[in-house]
This record gives C-alpha cells, structure tokens and sequence, in this order.
C-alpha cells in the first residue's frame, strides 16, 4: 500500500499500486469532475468554457492531503473535502466555473467512478500478463510434451503425466480466467451517476443527457440506473480476480511441491541473492511460490468480505460501501503480484527432466501397476485383476523387488501376461493414454484468438 | 440437509434438497456408470448389451447405504464402495457386463461428473425463479413507478424516490445475474473425465471416441482437459449463487428497515401463524427477511472456504477436494431458499402509500433542502446555498417548524425565491429527476428478452 | 498504512499506526538483535561489549529502506537484507561485535519476536481505551438507569427496556473482552527463539541459557518450546479483536439505527462538518458507526485468512506465515479504530428521552400488549390470553384505537381486567421486570476491579 | 447432519452428531422448559406439581417434526409450535401445569438454552478425545525424542530434528487448546434467560429468583445480564474450536508430506480397505489427513460467518442469530472428526526410522552446511563463512560429490578445520542443540495436571 514499505512491497506491484495510490485515485476524481463540468456545459446548467479551468488541475498536486485526511475522519469519506479544494482551486481560475462543480453528483457518483476508472487502467495489466503468460506457456506446453513425470494423486505417486500436460492445465485455466475478466468487465466497469438517491433529481429534466455525455467524455458505458447501494458487479469484478489467484496458488502449490529437496523435478529461476537463507548456506527457497501461495491464502477472506458487504441499506448504505474502500483494491495488488511472480516463475522455469525419470522409476514400478491391471483385467475382469496387483504391490514394498519381476512370479499373472508384454507395460511412455490429444485441443485455440475475442 | 431437520429445513427448499439428497447423488453416479458402459461398448471394451443391464438401478435403491458409510470412512469417498455395490448388481443381472465397469475412470471422474449432473437440475430451478420474480417485479414497479417514498442514504433520510425505481434496481440487478449464471454454465457444466492422473491413460488410443459418447450420453460437453484440481469453473458457479444471495440479502434488508414499527412502508405478505411471537401478541415479524439475511451472512464464508481449497496438489488434490463436497450444496441450498424466500415476499408485499407519504412529510419539508439548495444556487453558488439550507435545517429542528416558513423569513432565500416557488420545490413530485426515464429503461428490456439471451 | 493516504487513515488511528509502522519493526528487529547480542555476550559468543555497539542505532535510521525493498524481493522477506544492514553499520563502531550478529537464531525469530513487542505496545493502547469506554459507560448507565424507550426485537417494536440496561449490556461485553485479550496475552506475547528448524543447533550447548538471558532483555516469558508453525496463540490474540470489533459493530448497528429519522432516540456527537453530505443540507450521517460497522465487515474475513493459514508445514512454512504479515496488524488497525470511535459516540452521546417516549406511545399501547397478555393469562390460561391480545392488536392496528381502548370493549377481557388495572398495566414504568437488577449486577463488578485483575 | 448421509459422516462422528442431533436439542429445549416450570413453582407462578408432568416427555417422543417444519417456515423459529405442542401434550397430562409453560421466556431463551446444554455435552467429548491424544503424544515424544530426521523450511531439507521435538510441538499446542476451551467455556456455557426484550418483565418482581432456580436445575451459571444479542461468548467458543481444527490442520500437512512417496518417512495407520484407489492397485491415500484437513479448510468460513453476524440489532436481532443455527454446530462437527482422526492417526502411527536417516543423508551432507558455517565463523566471522558454504553447497549440488569431500578441498575451510573435525561437525547427532531441553519442557507439564487444572 506504501511504496516505501518493503513488507507490503512484496504483496504489490510497482505498477498496480501507482493505479491504487491516493494520487491516482484524485487525479481520477478530477478527471470525473472536469467531465461532468463539461456534460453541464452541454445543457447550461454551466456556464460556457468552465471545463477549460480544470486544464491545469490534471496531477491532482493541488490537493492538500494532510487537511483532506482531518476532514475526512468528521465527514465520513474523501469526496467532501475534496470537493471543497477543488472548488477553491477552480475559483482561483474561474470563478464562475467555481459555481457548479460536482451538480447533481453525490460523493459516491464521484468516488464510484474514479474507482472504474482505476480499475479499468488496472484490467489492462491483467490483461497484458495474462497475455503474456499464456505465450510462455504455449512455448512451454510445446517443449515438454513429452517430458514424462510422475502424476500425483493425494500426494501419492500414480501413473505418469508429461510436463505439458500439466502446463495445458494450467494454461486452459487462464484462458478460462481471461474470458471470465472481460465478461465482468463488461458489466461492471461502468458510469455511477445518480446524485443524492439515484435519481439525478438536482439535474431536473437534464440528468440523462448530462448522463450520456459524462459516460462519453470518460469513454464508460451507462448503466440502466445508477448502482450505488447494488454492488453485484464490482464484486463479480473482485470474484474474477480472487478465481484467478485461486488458480495461481494451485500453480505456486505444484512448483513448490516439485521443488521440495526430496522431490526436485522443478525449480523457480535462478537469481543472485534468490532464495537464500538467514541461517542455511545451502537452501534455495521457491519465494516467489510463498508470495503467490500467501496471496491464495488472503483474497478468499477478502472476497467474503466484500460480499457481505452487499447487504447495503435502501438508496446508499452504512459500512457496507465502506468496507468496500481498503478492501477491493487489495484484492487487485494480491492478484496482479501473484500473477507477476507467476509469469516470473513461469518464464525462468528450470527443469530437470532426469530426476523426474528417477522418480519415475525409484518405486519399481508400482506406478504402472495399473497399467497392468487394466491389461490383466481383459482376462480376469477388473476387480480380480486390481486384487492381484494390490498383492504385487505389497509384495514390491516389503521386499524391495521390482514389480515386474513380482508379476513374472505370479502365475495368475504369467499365464496371461508373458515377460515382454509386462516389460512393454511397465514403460511409462506407452501408458500416457490421451496426453496428447489434449495438449492439442488446448493449443489449438491460439493465444491471439482468445485475444481477439476480448476486444 | 436432512429433510426432516426442522432447522434445517428453513434454510433450503424441498426441491433443492431433493436434488442434493444421497439418493439423487447415488442415482446421478449410476447414470454415469450407465453411460460410460454405453461408451465402452461402442469402441468393444465392453460386451454388447453391458448397459442394458443399469435398466433396473436408476433409482438407487439397490445400494445399501450403511454399508457405504462404513467403508467410506476408510476409503476417503463414497465413489470406492459405490462400484463395489454397483459391480455386485450389475453382476446378478449380466456377470459379463459386471467385468469392465468404470474402466478408464477414477472415482473423482464420477463424483465430479454426478455433481455437474446434480447442479445442472438446480441451475433450470434458478432460472425457474429468477423467471417468475423477473416478472412480479415487472409488475410491480409498471405499479409503483409515481408512488413517492422518502429516499434514505447513510440509514438517514434524504430526498424522495419513487417505490417503483427501488423496485427496478433489483430487477436490474436480477438480470445481470441470471446472466452470470448463464455464463458460468456454460464454462462450468462439463464433463468430468480423465482417469487416475488426467490422461485416460486405462483407455489405450479410445480415451476420445469414448470420452465423446460419454459426454453425448449424458448431454454434457467436454471441457478441454480433465480439471480434476482446476476448480475454477466450479468455484465460479457457487461465487455466481453468493453474488445473487448478496442482492437478495440487500433486497431482505430494505423490506426489514422499511417494515420497522416507526417506518411501517411495505411489510412481509400477511399469513395464519406468520411472524408471531411466543411471547408479543401484536408481533408482526419479518420471517422471510430473517431466512434471506441468514443466508446472506452464511455464502461469504462457504464462498471462501471453496477459494481457499482450489489450491489443490498436482493431479488430484488431498483436502480441498474434500472440503467442497458438504461446501457447494450448502450454497446451492442457502441461494434457493433465498431466492424462494424472496419470490414469497414480492408475490405478497403489502405497500402503505399513505405511510410513505407521512413520512416523507414528518421531516417539515427537509428531505427537500437539496431541492431549494439547486434553485437557490443559481442565485448564489452552491456553497453559499448549501450553507444557506444548512442554517435553515438547524432552524427547523430546533424550533420544529416547516422548512417553507423558515425559508420565507430568512432574506438571503427570500430574495430569490417566492412562496410559490418555494411551495413547488418542497412538493416532492416535483423532485425525482430522471426517474422515470431509469424506470424505462430498466423495463425496456423485457424479461422474455432477457430469458431468451440464456437459451 | 500510510499516513498520507486519507482512505487508510479513516481505518486506523495514528498511535496504531505508529506501532506498526515499518520503523517501529525495524527498531524491534534492532531491539531483537541487541538483546541477542547481550545474551550471546553472557555465554561467551560474542565478544563482551558487542551490544554496546547497538547503542547508536536505536531509532533503525541507519536502515536503507529503498534497498531493502529490491532485496526482499529475491529473499522472500526483510529480515535477511536487513541483517545485512544492520552487520555492516555495527561494523563501522565494533567490528569484532559485527561477527556474531544474530548468531543462533533464523529469520522468522526476529520478524516472529518484532512482531510480539509490536503486539504488546499495543495491547496497552487497547487496555487503556477499554478502560476508558468502560468508564464513560458506568456513568452512562447510572444516569440512564431509568430512561424508557422502547426495546426492538427483530426489527420491531416490544415491551419497554431502558437506556441503561442497554448501555450495560455493552459494558458487560466489554469486560468479557478485556479479560480475554489479558488471557491471549498471557499465552502469545512470548519470545520466539529457535534457529533455523527449532532446535537453537547453532548454539550448542548455550541454547537455554542464551534464549533465558534474550527473554529477559526483552522482558518476555519464554514459550516451552519454539512456536514457528504452531501459530494458535498468534491467531488466538487476532481472534480476541475480531470478536471485540463484533462487539463493537453490534453498539454501532444500535446506535445508527436509533438514529434514523424515523426513530431519532440517540445520536452520534455533533461537531464542526460532522456527518455533512456533499448534497443534502439537512444531513447528520453517522460517521464514526460506518467507520465501526466497516471495521466489522472486514475483522471476520482477515481472522479466517489467519486461520486458513495455521496449515503451516513442517519447521518453518510456505505461504501460511507469509499471508500473516500484513493480515495481523490490518486487524490490530480496524480494531483500534473501532475502539477509539466507539469511545468517541460513547463519550458524545446525544440522548432525546422525549422522542424514546413518544415512540414508546406510538403505537397506541400496543408495545405493552404482553404486559396485559400475563395478567390475563392468570385468568385465562397463557393460549387463550395470548389470542385475546393478538385480536386486539390487530383492531388497534386497523381502527387506529388505544389498545385500553379496545381491551375494555371486549368483554372476554374486561370481565377479568378493570379500566385501572388495564391503565397501570399500560404504563411502561410498571413493565421493565429485573432491569435495576441487571443493571446493578453488572455496576456491581467496577471497572477498577476489572482492571486490576488484569495486572 | 444426517446420519445415513455418507458424505456427512465422512464429515463428523456418530457421538457429536448426537448431540447435535433435532432430537436431542428438543429434548434440551424439554428439559428447559421443565426447569423453567420448577423455577415458576417455587415462587407460585404455576401450580405445585407442574414440574411432574413433564416426567413422561423427556425422550421428546411427544413432537410431530413433519408439522413442525411446516410451521417454523412461518414462526421462523422450531420454538414457537414446539411450545404448541408441548403445551398440547402436558395439558393432557396435567392442564393447569400447561396453563403457565413458558412463562417469563422467550424463544430465544429456550433456544440458546438447550444449545448451550448441548455444547457442554460436546464440550466432554473434546476433553476427553483431547486427554486421549495428550497422552498418546506424550509417549510417542518419549519413545521418538531422539530419532532424527531432516527439518524442513520452506518445504526444504534444513538442519535435522528429532520426531520427538516435532510431536512434542504438537502436545504443547493441543494443551494450549485445552485451557482456550475452558476458559471459554467458563464465560460461556451459561444461562439464556431474559425474556422478550430481556428485563424478564413477564415475572414481575420474581424475575431474579425465577432465573436462579432454573439455573440451578439445569446445573448453569447465570450470566450478569441476558445475551441475546451479544453473542461474544459463543463465538470465542466457536473460534477455539476454529483454532484447534487450524492445529490439527498442521499436524495432517505434515503426516501428509511425510507420507509423500519420496519421503516416505511416516504413515497413516494401516488397515483393510484403507486409502485404496478405484483404479491405482498400489495406493496407500492418507484418508485421515484428507477429511482433518478439509475440516481445516471449513472451519475458517464458518467462524467468519459467525463473527460478521455478531453484529445483531437492539434487544434481539433479525438475521444474524439465525445465520448461527446451522454453522455453529457445524464447527463443533468438524472440530470433533477432525480431533477423532487425528487421534486415529497418532494411535496408530507408522514410523519408518531408517527412511528417515536415508532422507537425511540424501543430500551429501548439505542440511548440515549450517552446522559448518557455525564453526567457521568462529574462524572468519559469520558473513564469510556463510559465503564458503554457499560455494561449496553449489559444488555439492553440481558436481554430485559429499560435502565433506568438497569441504577439504577448500584452503578457507580445511585451514581451520581438518578432517575429523568436519566428520564430526556433519554427523546429525551432533547438531541437534536444545532438542532435548525443549523435550523435556513439554513433558515436565503432565497431561494429568493439565486435566486437573480445567476441573
């Protein structure tokens, strides 16, 4: 939230925090009020040329924060105080532009949509990286599509996968997530505008035309009625993000599952510095995976937040649009580091495929036992089948043999499946069934299309 | 959850119950048994004629559920001990068609699959009721567009708004989320099927052809990939319910504040026995409002317990899984009572227009300072005529007397306006803006338009 | 957070801020490494005089906050480039102390430790506000022991209560919560001290004896054993505010909704610009409860985060410690300035006992209905005395009457009932049961002994 | 919920859902009732020999659930027609013992009331499961305190520890939740009784004797003041058992990770049919720790929903008591399968020592790269030390050789520290510093005189 704060730093980007700031955040308040200015000017309900006055108000510098924040704390929120030194400020200028700041608005018009707009400025970093991220991994699914590993069910080792199947995973999810993005961007980032109780009353007969020029003049859609106390799209907005963090998590889980010293299949990019520990020379710690996975462990709460404080009261609510204010936008900061760090990982990614083969093969076998079982079950059916491989199993770990040397022993298995048969099996290359049939489906749908369709 | 829990009972509906209850889940992971045997037989890996030996199971009456449970607690799901009953059925009927039941499956295939089967019912009752509640409120604010209502904002009241506007509000809100719920269908109500680690591997070369009859059999498409551990579209559904039960929890709030014994607006519909109390004779207690408010403080949380568990392990994941299962009905249940609840109470809202007029005349004309503040600033700015009605209110509290008689007698106002004048501005007619034209707007779009963009 | 940031500063108070602030953590994380430096000293591991070194360096302005930041980034937290830091400015006054800095002792026991002097500064903030609130509520109950106003039971109108009785509840709760945050205190604010995995390796032998020597420099008790993924008593300490900012929210729910227009018993303290709205001249929003009802919208998601985050791996976790560092001390802000706006109403109520009895004789005596319901029931039996009262009521609602009115007019209850009777029943005065009781129950228990308790 | 659900009884235990069972809460809420009729009879507010016909009702036969639901949908609570029938039933038994049923109480009163009887029931079960798994811990820290294996941070190998140490981190905790829950059960395991707005008007100048005899019959504190809407006592509750589930959590993550096929060093206890795979023969599932950590991944959103619904209007609130019903004894639920699993795994523990010292050698003596930089530094200071060993790490990890080997080759290193030295310096049993002493800290505490000191 403070740039010069190193704790909340690594919770942020530079970037969605500069869209998040205070400065931002009245710079967009300006920019909602020189429009509505000029919206007045379109019905005279101002006088000529007044929007002109605001040219030199742009950077919001002419903003005293430190009184903003005093009376702030009396009068419940930003916007009156801010309306006050605008209006002092426009008056140095032109006085009579002064007269009608902020007609037919209320505070939460003016709070409401500076808020749009910063988070229409911050969809298009979403956008950006979710863009690129989906080219590293098509690059990635590509390269390991046949770089076989061990699948992993309930923490427990199965049958193979390959890398790039675990990669087109996660890149159909994004994609899903993108689609997701730009369909509650669609409905939420819109115009609020409805003065005091939704009805543009102070406007008399002109509040839609004052409507429809405002929305043109910050390029925002109208939205049928004003939605000051029906916050469902803000919050879907918010969902959206907390979805894909969701994801990002499952992602930083995996890696640094595979990272773990035991393990060591994959690794977070190497950096000077990276990693390292107070105590232990040795260590190389997935920290980008501990950011993202803190990230996973902090937007569910939030998000539950913001939906009970949906149950806002009559034309504008008490403490539920409040709770709103801190609270969306550090669900924005959690999603765009933990997809930053993500696309860090993700373009670094070290790989190394000879431990995965290890792995494959440390357990004698036993995670083709299903292989075959299935093969075996053509002859006894899958239930004997499957009894006769959880015996071969147990026999595997007690005495430290190979399952196929095992399966040759059994002679319910040997009358069925002769030793080249079992050999061909147990190699966990010919036992990764559809992999590629699915890699390519997801390929398929290019990185550009799933682009185009968003624009 | 159990339908005769009278508790539980007040926070769902018999036909979700129904449509969660074991049995319909059992009855669901039959029918997916059923139409996996009809795609193994049609790539013969399975005997001809297997899947007419399900032709007597659909109901599910054939398992024995205490000995489920008892195995399920060492399973770790109810999918193992399912297949094991279902086997020894279908094994008295066709001992062939027994052999090869559920190959190239997983139990998560079949659990995740019944449970998109399961939704899918409970998504046609939504848009049953997001149908029939569409249509009362389209009633009911065509009625109630002119009946004026004080205005309240910040739990204060405020200028005048008309019931019909406030009714538009939610029936815009309920259409952007019948939307939502449409959108999310589609991404979300997939197929599940992928085997032990995603890749079909048990199938050879037939993962597709029958993974594409499955999916037909069971009128559900195939998503890209298997999504064992990507939860995201199924996460995304139960977010969709929580942001509607949000709305609801809001549209529950209003009807409580306006139903308090000194607002006394609009109540909850009149019923034998409804609302009493044990002890208070003259009770008149809103009982859907409370169901509809628990419900809403209840989804954020269950909401965040399914976002929290979407970080699952590599293949299939150990815990977030589980934590779904009781999750994502508990929601399905809370949004359809919610959703019921709120059918009730618009089908039978009784309105005191004469109240409503009371009380937007008990203020002495205050909740119309912001009207005389715009005439008056045309004269004088808006600060000056802000501070002008600010003195003013503080006279009419203090001495109780109208806003009009206070008005005339202070010069600066006087000045510029005439008692006609200001008779007019304290009219509340004459001060709800734009209105109508949001009302219009919001009917322009007719429920069967927007009913027929879902099909 | 940052104290220029207006948003931020409505949600916190300035001394809550200073405790947390970076600067304050980094001079704890100073204080930490100065006292290890002391304890490393009595044992011999570092050379005497080392912490001398420490002496200039108190006020952690030799730290580059700026590089910091980029190194956080790539180690994962602050601790590491802080070390760095710290070594090379003790350098430059002992080189010989610099050697041993932080000797035994890993990351998380200096940001863990920090962090727990940062907890118990402000335990004392919120010892002293809540002895203050309890206070200001002694006498608020004594002087409104007696004043009547209507108590509301689901929203609606019942049997009188008094202000008192009111105000005693919350005091009551206040206590509770004192006594818990003392008994949270009690078993969290421990040292943390355990190396790199817990067993203090790194000193040896000197383990107990340096980490007895450290807790007494920092006049800390000492756990039974490091606590680094055990974070029950951390997250117990988070869970005492989340409930006492329940507590809180629930005065300032009662407290906006006794200030609505229509109620109008009990408002918020006036003040220059308090409560103004950008609009309406008439408007007294109540600001400091939005702030409170905010602060427990968002207590509850922030403490399941902490929770969901107890779920820490091994010695040291992944992503679990991480989502506590900014989470813990965003409940620490939101309850302190709960606490302090709460203490703010409490000590500015303004009270209207004319409007509570004119509210209580509203309903034409309706609110007292169950008064006269009990003493008929002695008559009649508790069912058919209770039907009586409901007929009642219901002609009082509909023929607009006095409820004595009605009741001396229906023979069934005048046979058993007087005109005297039924006016002494009637009277609000002779229905208010055990409130003295209660309320000098709860006097009973002084703040002071309540206090002293804790100490 | 329901006892022939599957799913659920994966999701609590027979006893616990007892307890929480429609028919034990009416036969709490009959036994209150009784009580309250004693209490009434001592200060000859109903008749001698009420209290004697409830004598046949206490197994709660007497109620028709099926008419129960259908009128608690409209009373919005069971009390209301279950006081219907009860007077119904005792009126056949003894008619004017039925005239007074109820008298004085409100439903809330009856319903709280026999929640809190039922959560001391449960609170039994947790105190005994609790001592149970004390001392199933305390002799496994005895028997294991000094096998070693690898520590791990960050889910990386580091410096070893002993299995000992890491189950005594667990006793210490679970007796720090044995004393939460106590003191928590001291504030809030007490009498609800107040009346419709909680002045107990109904019994005129008998309120506080009334209230001390019921009380005593039902073996209850009374509090200071009815709680009808300070709900503070029984969220702390809620939250200690949120904050042992977080605990519990902990430990199945480990028992989980351990389980990992490539660590290999702990199991689940064995047992037929236990952990099986519907399709992987082989598979060993940790069934145990799926189920405790998916109660971790719930408990977190049920808590939050109880905290946000603390904020409860007036006397008595509308919506937040009834978001409590169902999610309350949910907590108790997942905390009680949760314990009981948990208890299941420590019983029946499988520890595989000689994995444990292969794991911790499989690195060529990296984890103990500290143990050296240590020493080191004596000889060079920490700063380069920590450098030498970095260097040789990454020689370690390059070029596949010992540490020990590595660390001879370097000039820095084998000036100070020659051969035997360095053996030494990488022998695990070297390194493990004030294991024992923490050990012994924790045992020193005996479960017996933990027990005594909650009774």
């Amino acid at each position: 939230m403070n740039s010069d704060n190193p704790i909340t730093s690594l919770f942020s980007t530079a970037e969605i925090d500069r869209i998040f700031s205070v400065r931002r955040q009245l710079q967009c308040m300006t920019e909602f009020e020189r429009a509505l200015t000029t919206a007045l000017e379109s019905v005279d309900l101002t006088s000529k040329e007044s929007s002109a006055a605001f040219d030199s108000l742009r950077d919001a510098a002419f903003i005293d924060t430190a009184s903003l924040m005093r009376e702030a704390h009396q009068s419940g929120n930003v916007a009156i105080p801010f309306i006050r030194q605008l209006t002092a400020a426009i008056s140095l200028r032109n006085p009579e532009a002064a007269l009608n700041i902020h007609l037919g608005a209320t505070s939460q018009d003016l709070m409401d949509t500076a808020l749009v707009l910063q988070m229409r400025e911050a969809f298009e970093v979403f956008y950006r990286d979710l863009h690129k991220l989906d080219q590293t991994l098509v690059g990635l699914v590509r390269e390991q599509a046949q770089t076989l590993l061990v699948g992993r069910t309930w923490l427990q080792d199965g049958p193979p996968v390959t890398l790039g199947l675990k990669l087109a995973g996660w890149l159909a999810a994004l994609r899903r997530h993108k689609q997701r993005l730009f369909q509650s961007g669609q409905r939420g980032l819109v115009l609020q505008f409805g003065g005091a109780v939704g009805t543009l009353a102070a406007l008399g007969e002109h509040g839609p035309a004052v409507s429809a020029v405002l929305a043109k003049q910050l390029s925002l859609r109208e939205p049928d009625l004003p939605w000051h106390t029906h916050r469902d799209s803000l919050v879907e907005i918010a969902g959206n993000l907390a979805l894909l963090v969701g994801t990002l998590g499952k992602i930083a889980r995996d890696v640094s599952l595979l990272m773990q010293t035991e393990v060591a299949e994959v690794f977070e990019p190497r950096a000077q510095g990276r990693g390292g520990s107070s105590t232990m020379p040795h260590k190389r710690n997935p920290v980008a995976s501990a950011v993202i996975l803190a990230a996973a462990a902090r937007t569910p709460g939030l998000l539950a937040t913001l939906l009970s404080a949906m149950v806002q009261e009559h034309e504008r609510g008490l403490g539920g649009w409040h709770a709103e204010w801190e609270t969306l936008p550090e669900i924005f900061r959690l999603a765009a580091v933990a997809l930053s760090r993500t696309l860090e990982i993700a373009e670094g990614l070290e790989i190394d495929p000879e431990r995965m083969r290890e792995n494959l093969n440390a357990t004698g076998g036993l995670v083709l036992s299903e292989a075959v079982a299935v093969s075996l079950a053509k002859h006894t059916g899958r239930v004997k089948a499957h009894a006769l491989l959880q015996e071969a199993s147990q026999r595997v770990l007690h005495d430290h043999l190979p399952l196929r040397d095992v399966l040759l022993a059994m002679p319910e298995v040997s009358e069925h499946l002769n030793e080249s048969e079992l050999t061909s099996l147990l190699d966990p290359r010919n036992y990764i069934g559809s992999t590629q049939h699915f890699i390519d489906r997801v390929l398929r749908e290019s990185p550009n299309r799933a682009e185009d369709a968003l624009r």
